[in-house]
C-alpha cells in the first residue's frame, strides 16, 4: 500500500513511518521540519540527538534496503501539497502534521492564533488535496482523546446515541477541550466529518491519548535512526517527563493534586494502530472515530511508579505537587471506551515497571543533555 | 452603555448600530469594508443603492444628533483592535464581523481557508483582545442555527442534558454543520466556551436563524441611512431572494424539494436581541447561547407566501425546483427551543403578508439595479 505520513519527521511520525516501511508499504514523508525550529525557539532539545531527516532515511536504505521518499514542504502549501499527492498517488494519508503541543498554543495570542491556523487550515487543504487528486485516498487523521474533555458520562468512540423528548439520534460526541490546540483537532473533526458527507470522502479519526516511550523495534536498529524524546514544559508529556526528571535527581512535578486521569499508550502501539487503520479503510464517505489508547492512569498513578522504578535503579526522588499551570479538574469521573482497534487486531503493549526500566536505561545515558531549567513549565492557561 | 459593533457596516450590523443609538447607547463601529470588496469581486451589489460609512454615520449625527464612532480595520489585525478596546473600554463587543455566507465558502478551497481563517483568527483576536485590556466586556457573538444541521431530536440553546450508561450530564448540544462557513461559527462557539471557562470571559453565542427584510425604524429616517438588501445566489438569503426575483419576472427558484426548514426572523428583532443581550449581559465565565429565530418555515412555504403576495401586487411569478446546489436534507425533522430571548422581553415581529407586501414595495423601487446573472446559484457543494 503506497502510504503518505505528514509530520514524519516527529516523535510519532518517524517511528510509523519506519514500521510501516518495515511492513511493506510504500512510504513517503511530508515533513516542514518545523518541529526542529520550534527547539530553536524554545531554547529546548530532544534529550537523545537525532540524526537528520536526510541520514534517518539514508540509514534506513543501507539498513533495510527500502525507500522512503521525503518531501521538505508545508502543508499550508496547496501547490506543493497538491505536487506530491499527484507524483504519489496514495492509497492512504497518515496525516500527524500538526503543532501538538496545549502549552506551545497557549504560550500567547500569537501561537494559539498560529495552532488554530496551521491545523485547521493544513487539514482543509489536505481534504481538497484528496477532493482533487486522489479521492479514494484514506485519510487517517491524528485527533486526541483531549477533544472530549472531561464529561461526567462515559465517553464513546467518536459519536453518541441520545434519547431526548421521546426520538433518539446518533450524534457526534459532544466536545470540551482543554487549550487552544485541543481544539484545533475538534475543528479539524468537524471539517473532516462535513468533507465526508459533502464528497464522499473516507477518513478515520485515531483520538490517540497521551504517547509514552521512545523506541520501536524499527528505531533500535541503528543510532541514527533514534527517535526524538522530550522532555521540557511545553512538549514533554507525562509519564517521559517523569523519568527524565528522576535520572537527573528532580522531582517529579505533579501538576496539582494529580487526580487527572488520561487515556496512554506505547508509541509501539501508535505504529501498529495506524497500520490497522489504513489495512481497514473507512467506507466511502465514513467520518470513523476510533480511541486510540490502551490503557488509563491518573497522573499521580505514573509519577509513583516512576518513583519506585528509578529507586531500584538507585536514582532516589520524590513526587512533588507544584501549581497546576493548566485551568482543569484534578479530580472527575473518566471512563473512556476503546475496543474498535482492539477489534481490528490490537495486541497493546501495556505499561509495567519493565517497561518504564527500559525507557530509564535509554534516558540515563543521554542525560547530560537535559537543559533544566526547560524541565519545570512556564506557560500558563490564565 | 458603551457598545462596540464589529461589523457595523453589514446588512445586521448597520440597523443594529442605529437602533442601539436610538435608545441611548454609546455605539461604536469596527469594520474592514471587505463586504463592499465582495460586491466587486463576484460583480454583485445590493439592490438598495447604499452610501458610504461616512455619509451613513454623518447623516445619523444631522438627523439625531447621536454620534457613532466609527475605526476601519480588520480584527485579524490585533494592534488595530487593541488600540480601538483601549480607547473606546466597551461594556459590550457585538461581534458580526465574519464572513457570513455559505455559498461564498464553498465557492472554492482558497474562500473556504479564507473563511475559516479570517472568522476563527478574528474571534480569538477578539477573545485575547477583551482578556487583555477589557476583562468585564460582554461578548455578543453571532453565531448561527446552521451550527446544530439536523439531528432527528429537538434542538436545545446550546446544552443538552444526556443521561447515559447511568449516568448525566449537561454537554455541549452536537454540532453538524452544512458548509465550510457554519464550521466556522461552530470553531469560534467552541473557542468562546473555553475562553469564558480559563479567562473568566463572559460571554453570549445568538444562535441566529435566516434573517429576512430590510428596513428598521431607522434605517428608514433617510435615503443614505437605508440598509443593504442582497439577493445573488451567494449572499441573497431564502425570502429576501424570492421577493427579488417575483419582482423581476424569475421563477421563485426552491432548491430540491424545498421542505428544508429553517428558523428565520425579521431584521427589526435582531436589532432587539443584541440590545436585550446587552441589558443581560452574561455572568463572569459564562458562555451562554441563545437561538435567535422567532418562526420556522420550509423554503417551499416561504416560496409560496410570497407567491400570493406578488399576484396581489400584480406581479404573475412560479414557484420552480432547480436542482439543489448544496448538499442537504430536503425532508426532516425540525424543532428548535428558543425561549430565552422571549423571556428576556423579546416580542417578535412575525411574519405577515402585509410584511413580505412591504419588503416587496421597497424592492420594487430598486428592480432596475438587479443584475439578472447573479441571482441563480453558481456555487455547488460537491
Amino acid at each position: 500500500m503506497k502510504i503518505i505520513v505528514a509530520g514524519g519527521d516527529g516523535f510519532c511520525g518517524w517511528p510509523t513511518a519506519l514500521y510501516l516501511s518495515k511492513q511493506g508499504h510504500d512510504v513517503a514523508i511530508i515533513d516542514n521540519m518545523i518541529r526542529r525550529e520550534w527547539d530553536n525557539e524554545l531554547h529546548s532539545n530532544s534529550i537523545t540527538p537525532i540524526a537528520t531527516l536526510e541520514e534517518r532515511v539514508a540509514k534506513w536504505k543501507e539498513l533495510t534496503g527500502k525507500e522512503i521518499r521525503t518531501y521538505e514542504g508545508d502543508l499550508n502549501h496547496y501547490d506543493f501539497l497538491r505536487e506530491v499527492l499527484k507524483r504519489e498517488k496514495p492509497d492512504a494519508f497518515a496525516h500527524f502534521a500538526e503543532q501538538r503541543s496545549a502549552p506551545y498554543s497557549m504560550i500567547d495570542r500569537s501561537h494559539a492564533v498560529f495552532t488554530q491556523v496551521n491545523n485547521v487550515a493544513g487539514t482543509l487543504n489536505v481534504l481538497y488535496g484528496i477532493k482533487e487528486i486522489v479521492p479514494d485516498c484514506h485519510l487517517i487523521k491524528l485527533g486526541t482523546m483531549g477533544e472530549y474533555g472531561l464529561p461526567n458520562i462515559p465517553i464513546e468512540e467518536g459519536y453518541i446515541e441520545i434519547e431526548h423528548k421521546g426520538r433518539k439520534d446518533v450524534l457526534p460526541y459532544p466536545k470540551q477541550p482543554g487549550s487552544f490546540y485541543h481544539l484545533s483537532k475538534v475543528h479539524d473533526s468537524h471539517n473532516i466529518m462535513f468533507a465526508c458527507k459533502i464528497w464522499g470522502i473516507r477518513a478515520t479519526d485515531l483520538n490517540q491519548g497521551v504517547v509514552y516511550g521512545l523506541d520501536t523495534e524499527e528505531t533500535k536498529m541503528d543510532p541514527v535512526l533514534t527517535n526524538r524524546l522530550d522532555y521540557d514544559g511545553v512538549f514533554g508529556t507525562a509519564l517521559n517527563r517523569f523519568i527524565i526528571q528522576s535520572t537527573i535527581g528532580h522531582d517529579l512535578t505533579v501538576y496539582g493534586k494529580g487526580g487527572q486521569t488520561r487515556g496512554f499508550l506505547n508509541i509501539k502501539d501508535t505504529v501498529r494502530c495506524i497500520e490497522i487503520a489504513a489495512e481497514n479503510p473507512a467506507e466511502q464517505g465514513e467520518f470513523r472515530v476510533f480511541n486510540q489508547f490502551t490503557e488509563d492512569f491518573s497522573v499521580l498513578e505514573l509519577a509513583e511508579l516512576v518513583k519506585k522504578v528509578a529507586a531500584e535503579e538507585g536514582l532516589e526522588t520524590a513526587v512533588s505537587h507544584i501549581e497546576n499551570p493548566r485551568v482543569e479538574k484534578e479530580e472527575h469521573f473518566y471512563q473512556a471506551e476503546n475496543t474498535k482497534l482492539r477489534d481490528l487486531g490490537l495486541e497493546p503493549h501495556l505499561l509495567t515497571e519493565e517497561v518504564v526500566r527500559e525507557i530509564l536505561q535509554t534516558v540515563v545515558e543521554h542525560k547530560d543533555r537535559v537543559i533544566k531549567e526547560n524541565v519545570l513549565p512556564k506557560v500558563t492557561w490564565k
